[in-house]
């Protein structure tokens, strides 16, 4: 997705340890007019397959979720990643660990929310190692619904979840996939 | 607003502890088409009031502030609870009691987000004991910027956060209002 990509190119700053910071558009202050462009995108590849559940994880994915189920006229499910007195009873739970953050913690979605009637989208805002889209993948499958796949805005390509999770056959459509990135000659995607 | 109020009574649940469980619709599971219908009535409401940025707070703010934020045209931040490798430098921070949580945690916004040139529209899905919100206008009075108001779906109005903050001046405008609520008669709206 050019728009995107060169959102990424003119706004992105890469720091040391593989962060790449979007946090003027993506994932702290978001740009609400490019989320609509995202979403467009996402129901160009995804709006024929009968979604009827988008899923997505607390907190960065929720805008982004949030705005693409406009044009899917579906709800939206987060996975929440911290105990609360507001989810009693029954959940299905997964168990992730988090690259950003350097912990491992459980993510949890309520079971009424999802079941074998629905045919779910993963969105989320980036894919690294894959850790957080299994988690959803494992939620999803202990449901017993189906998956229809994942939509990603930034995929790092130079790591390896991307390729894990299309290995198991999961149909995965990322809007910009970094090839490369260094703090000296910035980021560099792949065609 | 009506139809929120009509949705709370059908779906909502009251449980032990002052819960009002609306997370098949508001904050878990998101009613999309609900959230418009909402963000329309904000726009209403604070339509003319030069706002240049929207504020929520993860995770359960986040859904609402983005479809709110497309009438309006403008960026949203959210604050931050957990600690990120992906917030580096300058913040502005806060301590905010959790009435659900039952716990202390501080919000932060990169001091980039926001700026004495900012008019800010507060969102949050609840208001109860106000400390949420009461976090937020810290920070926006900690970046110098100017609070247009505060948009909230739920208040629960038995509780003293709204009082508390419009004596201190703040425009807060509930969507719904809770005047009593529990497990035998169900939730009761003030007029």
């Amino acid at each position: 997705m050019q728009l995107l990509k060169d959102r990424i190119r003119r706004d992105g700053k890469v720091k040391a340890g593989n962060i790449l910071k979007v946090d003027s558009f993506l994932n702290h202050q978001m740009d609400i007019d490019l989320f609509a462009e995202i979403g467009k995108e996402f129901f160009r590849l995804y709006g024929d397959c009968g979604v009827t559940k988008i899923l997505t994880i607390e907190a960065s994915g929720i805008g982004i979720a949030c705005i693409t189920a406009q044009f899917f006229h579906v709800p939206v499910v987060f996975a929440k990643k911290h105990a609360t007195k507001n989810i009693a009873g029954d959940v299905y739970t997964s168990q992730v660990a988090s690259f950003t953050h350097g912990t491992t913690y459980q993510i949890r979605v309520a079971k009424d929310f999802l079941g074998p009637q629905d045919r779910v989208l993963v969105i989320d805002d980036f894919l690294a190692k894959g850790n957080a889209l299994l988690g959803l993948i494992d939620l999803i499958e202990a449901a017993g619904a189906t998956l229809a796949g994942a939509g990603i805005v930034v995929e790092k390509g130079f790591q390896d979840g991307g390729a894990l999770i299309r290995a198991k056959g999961v149909r995965v459509e990322s809007l910009a996939i970094v090839e490369s990135m260094s703090e000296e000659e910035g980021v560099v995607f792949r065609e």
